[in-house]
């Protein structure tokens, strides 16, 4: 199992909208993501719309991001959400995540 | 069990000054966040400094964070990083986390 905490931009007018779309994730992307190896998989988005992921996958999120683009059902969720980023041109948003470097951990 | 997402930022300049000392972080440091509730804590850091920090804690950040203020190990630990941190004041670094929202989680 490798940690790994990346981030990206929502668009602060766009905030909103995004938080209201990730109370009610569609339940096959859920399954999705799962069945890709996204585990204890927690987003969470800071006043300015920075948004910083956090999952634990078996093969670190190379892997986990090739997974879900297999998956129909993810670029459809990724097509419906991608108006709500910033400064990520015409890539999904989950091509956008920056992986961030591990500086310490504790169990 | 509460799952806290937060940011700060360490000076550009002193990111690798940074990284060093989380390669070491004191023993009766770790021992001290152990029994202030800090599990499953890891501290990712971005090319620019930002700093974000994952940890699942029993009662939330406030209570984790009055935990480790009284522990004495912390006030010297915070005192010997002080400077490595860029906008924070004359604060203790671990005053200056900026808790995050939590906007999705799956198991």
């Amino acid at each position: 199992m490798q940690r790994v905490g990346f981030m990206t931009r929502v668009a602060p007018e766009h905030m909103e909208e995004y938080i209201e779309r990730h109370r009610a994730v569609w339940p096959e992307m859920q399954e999705a993501l799962r069945r890709s190896g996204w585990g204890n998989y927690t987003l969470f988005i800071a006043d300015d719309g920075t948004l910083f992921g956090y999952v634990e996958t078996p093969d670190g999120l190379a892997d986990a991001q090739q997974a879900m683009a297999a998956e129909e059902v993810n670029a459809r969720w990724q097509a419906s959400v991608q108006h709500l980023f910033s400064g990520i041109g015409d890539s999904n948003p989950d091509e956008s995540f920056v992986e961030l470097q591990e500086v310490f951990h504790i169990e």
